[in-house]
């Protein structure tokens, strides 16, 4: 993959396409070791470890006019999990069917057990993004960590640049798990889940400091987050790593950049579901007036 | 406390007014007993345990042209606490000043050790609205619960209506903390603190499903509240909630609720500092067409 | 209460002694007000804030011939909660009774589905143990805090001191809840429960450095407790409070106590099943020869 | 390696042996990529997924007559570290030195900061044992988890049996990370570190329930692990595994086994410092007359 070259590429489900109707149950059409296939890894050229990978997202629509959640038995934030392990049953195990409306811009919800039915605002973003994990790991699509992976955000939409530390020569980048829409939280475990179109391009940044989390930003804000458990230390990743890079960018001292991100944060839960659980950090750029982050690189990306 | 009638008060800002300047430190001028002053507690006529008492702000105005913030030892977000205990030495001890305009709707950030300054929107709130606690617990006005409390929440602004179970006779209502504005984790401990002038009205509302835990209804959405720790437990409390509420109000089936919750839900962090942290789950109302929530109150109470 | 003095005291046991048979369930036979009714509390004469009560139980014995243990419908660490709030529909609720022979000192376990019977050592301790809180909070029997409480540590059996920090004059001393035995971490929610004859003395220490969070002293141990939610800070408290008295009692510097505590502690879980989760740091006494802690209270009183 | 067959075989220092004297720093003299090195892995003949590795210890044995111990910045269980973020510098960086007496059965605690010795009793044990994980991840030495890994726990002394569940052919087991010895917890993150002289043999168990998580056989204890963040949740994983066995072992129903579980369990923690959190539950056979795990493998690799 060469930076600065508009890439054109594609993304299965995270079922893998196994799942298409109501009565596909996850349990019994998916191998659990296939679950969340991504496309790559990339080999990005020219990229070195400790060097920032910066992923700009130029577009991400769904290959399909249907996505699909479910629930998955011991998955999910509101039950009983193969870690917060306890003595129920499971929840029952359902699969939704969600329509998919791209012209309209719409979701259709559609209630298994009455008649309900409501429109949502189609949202679409990648749930998996991430480069190799640093200390020669290997690690699960199903994991979120400092690498990237399963954040699970629904900031991870068109028109925003993800920034990745680089371990290893070629970044190794990789991206899936197409969501039509998420709540924040992703509470069930699964999002509207689909095959996503996506166009993005990336650069290879030298010479910044290097980024310890994958960090975004957008047109309106510069983003940090953390992935870890319990969320209280996923929110403590996030916010230390939004006050340092305030901190970088402003010349605050580190107790006025703890201020002012004390009474500026946006911090939404990205995921409380996966083998860690992702916090997002937010603070708007015009509260930052002046400051240029990693080297202008999204407003470079977004322009061209 | 009648309920049905405007209602005009004022509150102490959390240091009861005795932080003035950037001189000033918490653990020198403030008793810690005294901290976090409220205005109450209010005898409602007419409530029982059992009800749910309506609490809608009219209006939410700060007392003064300025508000002020600080850092107080082993209070916060980023730093050992009395709680999450460690060998470190505290953080430093300081104290901001902000200028506030009310007419323009800006706090003026200012940076202490630069000459940073920055203007913020001003957007006030009560970070403490509460009843008496059940079990006939006496509560610090610094704890979050099921009662209410030291929330900390943002969206506790003019314009939102808070539901509150009702635990004793007359429910005891009582509210403080006011904030010109705080972000979301009110990281560093301590908003822009500010004595506020505000103007409420209380309903009583009888025979509807308990509340147990704090509401909030805006024009738009429909808030739960989950106060605990780890914050995982206050999503957990917060989204197990908002299923139950969507599942009374459309007659989904559990599972169905827990579907529509998770790809709407919006789950901002509201603090990760006090006693316990609080998280809201929020739910846009034109998700739930038709649904009327807690007898129509909210709509009749900010109509008046 | 006199200090000096031996009490001979009794409790009832934390069902109020409502649960008599195996047919007898919590949510039906009790009323969640008056769970875990307490002895006392007491007025130590001469107890000032800022002083350390200690209490020495001399002897605790079951006033009966058995004991009952229960689960409660959303109460303990492998179901769902109302603070770790899921969908599941609550565990079944179960009564166990145990027959407990004094003399041979012995508890039955006496499975219900099936005919299998087993003889446990008795163990008897109190659950709860503590003075009124700081704060001027009032605080359920239910919950253990740094005033102590509802702590459910098998550490609290006779031949041990317990030492708590005076808020109020008076000290206001409390203690209940006996257990015939208890596992560590309490797992269900509820210890082998019964009404107990105890006899105690207490002294009040002026002058120590004031103790932040209660410890206990046995012959051969020294130990501190910390109550907080996750058990991670619950941990961090007992063990940053076993480094300072470590330090205090040594000489050693903090790294050096740190370090000596880091190779010899004993970490018990206490409960993970009250509103706060407790875990106990022990250090053997014989790692700190010629360490004379709390004036040696321990020591005249235990020989007295 | 071939089942029960008995091998002996050595392990490095997590260090790798090049912390040797107090001026040695860890983050001066080791690559953070090589910490932790184990031994192996190798290819248990015979072993398939779906089987139980079981793990007997022989005899464990420093290899020299030192060991050392560390402080490593932002590691350890009373520091803020790399997923409990907080603005605090870092704790100081010490090494200590402990001369082990192999003879005598003794390590010497030698203070930094002041003259204080105090002789502690040597008990050998591996921090880090297990296979290879599930779904094709690669896992740093320094984590722990539903594979064993870096657990921590005191209980892998000789003469103790470890069960874990085969993920692929051949199992590949390895182990290193030698104590001489530790306190629960493991505070500071470090232990008496040294090299190890092992014998243990292996034997591959067929047709028994998978084991989900490590477990572990003594003389006289049956114990389970649960390693994940919080504490809470390996308390939860370490739990209910033990209720699942014992009912397996004795045919109770799960709640009677969960009130069994609930009265005998001791609870230790492992460790609160690796990338999870290990805890360990107990429970003494004599609890449980009749009762044969694993097809009695431990009392044959014992007795050969």
């Amino acid at each position: 993959m060469r930076p600065g070259t508009l890439i054109s590429t594609w993304t299965l489900d995270c079922f893998a396409g196994r799942v298409r109707s109501t009565s596909d149950l996850v349990s019994q059409v998916c191998d659990p070791r296939f679950i969340n296939p991504q496309t790559g890894p990339f080999y990005v050229e020219g990229a070195e470890p400790g060097d920032t990978l910066a992923v700009h997202f130029r577009s991400i629509a769904p290959r399909e006019a249907r996505g699909v959640s479910t629930t998955v038995p011991l998955f999910g934030s509101l039950t009983a999990t193969a870690l917060t392990a306890m003595l129920h049953d499971p929840l029952p195990e359902r699969t939704w069917v969600y329509e998919i409306d791209r012209d309209a811009g719409l979701v259709r919800y559609d209630a298994l057990d009455s008649a309900y039915q409501v429109d949502l605002p189609l949202d679409p973003m990648h749930g998996t993004v991430g480069v190799a994990p640093a200390l020669r790991e290997v690690r699960s699509s199903l994991a979120p960590g400092d690498w990237g992976g399963n954040m699970d955000t629904p900031e991870m939409r068109a028109g925003t640049t993800c920034y990745l530390g680089v371990n290893v020569d070629g970044a190794l980048f990789s991206l899936g798990d197409g969501h039509a829409r998420q709540g924040e939280g992703e509470a069930c475990g699964v999002a509207v889940e689909c095959a996503m179109d996506t166009e993005l391009v990336v650069e290879v940044i030298k010479g910044a400091t290097p980024t310890a989390w994958p960090r975004l930003e957008s047109d309106d804000f510069l983003m940090t987050t953390g992935s870890a458990r319990p969320l209280d230390d996923a929110f403590r990743i996030a916010h230390t790593q939004l006050v340092r890079w305030v901190q970088e960018l402003t010349d605050l001292s580190t107790m006025d950049a703890y201020q002012l991100v004390s009474q500026t944060a946006l911090t939404p839960v990205a995921n409380m579901v996966d083998t860690t659980y992702t916090v997002v950090a937010k603070i708007a750029k015009r509260y930052l007036p002046g400051a240029t982050a990693m080297q202008d690189v999204h407003e470079r990306l977004r322009s061209r």
